[in-house]
């Protein structure tokens, strides 16, 4: 239990409040943020004030003034100016971005990824390598805030250690490590890059400028050859005790199923990831694309691949409708390979739901797919990095200030990074 | 997104947070209360004459002042003048007491219930009756802040109607309407009893004063003829989108299991409810002494009656372990029925989790028994009619203060509720 804040914390949360709305909702006229904040306009002038000194927001006249009077200044984010590095890595792609204030994607460059057993500063050498390249491209001026990574793996969020990511072929791999020596931030305390589940980050991505916006409970179920979710509850996420908290691929749904990679048997995943849906369809390959062949196949008319469908689909729902009895949530997002799926098979799903879900808690439940796309983790790891800026704006600002290329600095490549090139 | 409190705001803040400090931990010196809060000394005093004054604490001397120097006045919360009405709505007995500020029961009354088809007014006529009874030993002065009931059921938060309850054989009850009627409270904007599913209630109240105090993730597992689920995650509630969320015993572990009366199959109260204790073990009998006479007779050496045990603690650690891979919780907590159940059981349950948990998941997570014993959902309704309170003492405080008497008032019993008897 804790007291109330100070004069001091109310300014930093008014300002940090202010700074969200515009990342969030973009360019926004003084007179809706008094409005929508409920602070009189000389606060907002005030906040807005200190906001700009620091380089994180400017203000404009409107393009289109209509109406006759003074017009209301337009408040907008500095997103060529103030930028994090965003990351995912995925079973079969690694990505990298620099995200400007506002989410807006400024840099981004996709790599495939062979699938296997290769260790954490392998996959971390690309990414710093195209943080070099953007760095050449950064604005004078321009300050990094911060970096966080998208993981589809089960992520100690202290340290960005990477417990567990069977399907990336990895254990016990300390990627946030590896990635702060790479970016050469172990000497920058507090902006460590941060690391956490993909899944995680999608909903938050989703929930923040997604599919989800409004939605208080959401949950993200991500799949790719394993199946992940990022589950939010009451406007926050759920993350458990020690940040494990969504891993409803390894909930146990066919008593009588195969073994999983965890251990296990019958989790969720060995009935809807990829291997399953390929599998039953009678096919080989993995990856995105061959679970798209057997869509593609089903929609064409191939009995076997129709089978495949309407066999993972039901297990889809079955899952799906724990989750809405457990959860009771407003929306459930179809993402990653789970998006093909469910949009072959929302008959299955439907009727699952239907057959086993309580009345009440079926009643609201809405079925969608990722307005984000496949970049939700990307945009959630960007949010994240951003989130210290947004919790304490000056703070973060003025003490990043003197480092207005702090990334270009980076440790000679040759010696950390690409040693067995 | 909202902008900072106001000074009168974060006044009110304090306000509450000190009363819920004396209100949770019990009478409580002005020193400790000023280290706890992180207010200094001269505000502690303000918020305590402000508190005193509305009649809602009293500060004393402390009995045992051994150090040299000013005592510490000790803030206690008025047990005996601001009370609430608690209610339980079991499947087989009700509940009803009068719970003092602090969460001091003062008078308390059970009432065996048949089980069946008995519409809710019935079921309320004898908490009225309790009420009335209880009045006239309300000290002179007293003051009724609220009332709440805990009920084995789905329930729709924002009036109280029971949308389905199979076990206490309700569907579509308007318990809310049907208890403001009966203790008048539909004359008092605001203080109309709230209604809770009662898994929820144990939930809130373990984790405020019984076994789960400081766990912020917590999953209460309640066992009666049905099983119910109150969660609690990052320290709040989860309640979903409708208020309906936790209702864990819907949620499906054996797809060729039985038919539920949910109209489902398989659901996790069809494996370790009552009736599949009761009945494999080759019995017949309903509720918990039916289920504490079959752990006897498996502690005896009863062979069926151990295998019915096993088979039973076997699917309770099954959902157990899907639970805690979602939530990564820091405890599970085993009541009503299930408390026997577990305690006999904790092997399989135990290895279920071994099996099917992920290492990081599973690694910090405690197994334990209501501290509260039967009475948590009881509490826990106490505690949401205090809530109003601790969210802003003096406006309810002084809302309230010129109907000290307020349920000595009730309407005529012979009219709205005992019409048949």
């Amino acid at each position: 239990m804790r007291a109330g804040p100070s004069q001091e914390e109310i300014r930093r949360h008014n300002l940090g409040t202010l700074l969200r709305y515009v990342h969030v909702r973009g360019p926004t006229s003084r007179a809706e943020l008094t409005a929508s904040l409920g602070l009189n306009r000389s606060t907002i002038g005030a906040l807005t004030a200190d906001l700009t000194a620091a380089g994180l927001v400017r203000e404009e006249l409107p393009r289109d003034h209509g109406r006759a009077g003074r017009p209301s200044l337009v408040v907008q984010p500095e997103a060529q100016h103030i930028y994090v590095y965003a990351f995912t890595i995925e079973v079969d792609r690694v990505v990298a971005a620099r995200v400007g204030l506002g989410g807006v994607v400024l840099d981004r460059r996709e790599i495939p990824r062979p699938r296997g057993d290769r260790p954490a500063d392998k996959v971390v050498a690309p990414l710093a390598e195209f943080v070099r390249d953007a760095a050449k491209m950064v604005p004078h001026g321009a300050v990094c805030i911060g970096s966080a990574a998208a993981v589809s793996a089960i992520v100690r969020q202290e340290d960005g250690l990477v417990h567990l990511g069977p399907h990336i072929g990895w254990a016990d791999e300390p990627l946030g490590d590896a990635l702060a020596e790479a970016l050469g931030d172990e000497r920058r305390p507090g902006l460590a890059p941060r690391v956490r589940n993909g899944a995680d980050l999608a909903a938050l991505a989703e929930h923040t400028r997604g599919v989800a916006v409004g939605c208080d409970n959401v949950i993200y179920l991500h799949g790719d050859a394993g199946v992940g979710g990022g589950i939010i509850a009451g406007g926050r996420p759920v993350t458990g005790h020690g940040g494990y908290g969504g891993e409803v691929g390894h909930m146990a749904v066919n008593p009588q199923g195969r073994a999983c990679n965890c251990g296990s048997r019958g989790c969720w995943e060995t009935e809807i990831g990829e291997y399953a849906l390929v599998r039953t369809a009678g096919r080989d390959g993995t990856g995105s694309a061959a679970v798209a062949a057997v869509v593609d196949a089903a929609g064409r008319g191939d009995a076997m691949a129709q089978a495949a469908v309407r066999q993972v689909g039901d297990w889809l729902g079955f899952g799906v409708a724990n989750l809405v009895n457990v959860f009771n949530p407003e929306m459930i997002i179809f993402g990653g390979t789970l998006r093909d799926v469910y949009l072959a098979s929302a008959a299955q799903v439907r009727g699952r739901i239907n057959r086993m879900c309580l009345p009440a808690v079926r009643e609201h439940v809405r079925l969608r797919t990722p307005a984000l796309g496949g970049d939700a983790a990307l945009l959630g790891a960007a949010e994240l990095a951003f989130e210290r800026l947004l919790a304490d704006p000056l703070e973060v600002a003025t003490g990043t200030g003197g480092e207005s290329a702090s990334f270009s600095a980076l440790p000679d490549p040759s010696v950390s990074l690409d040693d067995d090139r």
